[in-house]
């Protein structure tokens, strides 16, 4: 199947350079991979598979609040979350690593209450697998 | 400007469901916003900036030598590395988190030793910052 | 030299099963380890030797603020604080582990400070030698 | 009740200068004090609360297969072991907090089958209670 893409010359030019650099042969081949990178992300995170993850999030200390709110809901959400990792990157930033073992889907939800929280600048999930058996 | 991708009809099947979902428009937005945030992303990782970082192994504490050769790496790699937290996800699985302060590339290539010890069954990086402001 | 020394005689009896379980031959050497083992901790945790510790806190998260403090606190201190594990161990109580790095007295000061803040139920250093050396 | 105590005069006088800025009024008093807190720490220690605590490893990352054989014991140990942090002291020495939760007496067990792995330098554990109120 064939589809046509319109892109910005700019981002087209820096597609092109990551081609180059990445030694793909061409445009179709990174794109067919990006995609699928995407799908089986997105389809692993909705899924119930038992798997394990760490949420990374970066705040500011000064946010009113801000850390007694992180800590009340890590522990209303209980049982999945394993233990956190407290660094103090410098006067303002905290970087905080919340270790998880549960069902995907479950993970992904409270990695996205934790980065939704108000005040905090950062919030990102890394899954403990692909889940690129799934694929 | 445009360009023509080809793309098996699976692949296309589940990518166009995916928009949807997502809420999308159409392809070529989709396309671009996958191609920009793999851009952003690898100007970042090969930048110079000072960042944090975590990276996430697993790997199986039955291959011998293995925690302990990623002990040494730890080691020598030095003051980049802030500190680790692991996790036994069950009798096989480790999960080790560890937390990293430096240059981008610098903690690029550090992830990439780790994720490479043999024996490592999957390893990943995740920025503590999109550096998305360098875009 | 010899001394005198007075006890009730419920705890003299508690001392006299715990002298014999630890296998003392008499009461004298019991406490002569008991009084040893204080002015080594003692002397080491004033003195200014480079070393590591872990402070461990144990705290209930509804007490307004507590968190927020404790991590306003940790990020005052600076450069002695590496890094801070966090177990939520049931609905009301948090067990934090702090890992220190600096001189002995200071490692002391700052393990107080934490454990005397407001709302700490527990709060205990533990340093990452015995100073024995000294001794 | 009274009896006599023997003990070296260098140690008797570094007791008394102990005593004295401690605040004790006699000596009688300071030993009573490490008597009492003696047999609270061990009657807690072996029995069956359940408490979590902390074990504090140093240990030399040279020796051969060291980190490997604490990973195996901890895995084998189970459910009572949540997290371990583990930080980079110095090119040879590690730092290594594991956190426990568990019957007080099994807990006292695994952190003694730790410490006394060949090649631990020194191995502590830290109860996060006084169990005080047992006394």
């Amino acid at each position: 199947m064939r589809f046509g893409v319109s892109m910005e010359a700019d981002l087209l030019k820096a597609f092109d350079m990551l081609i180059e650099r990445k030694g793909y042969t061409n445009r179709s081949e990174a794109i067919r991979d990006l995609v699928r990178e995407k799908i089986i992300e997105t389809q692993w995170q909705e899924g119930k598979s038992q798997t394990a993850g760490a949420v990374c999030l970066v705040y500011d200390h000064h946010v009113p609040d801000l850390a007694t709110k992180l800590t009340h809901i890590q522990h209303e959400i209980g049982k999945q979350i394993i233990s956190a990792l407290h660094v103090h990157l410098d006067h303002r930033n905290c970087l905080e690593v919340i270790v998880l073992r549960g069902q995907a889907n479950r993970l992904r939800q409270i990695a996205d209450q934790l980065a939704s929280t108000r005040g905090v600048k950062y919030g990102k999930l890394m899954m403990a697998s692909t889940g690129r058996d799934l694929a």
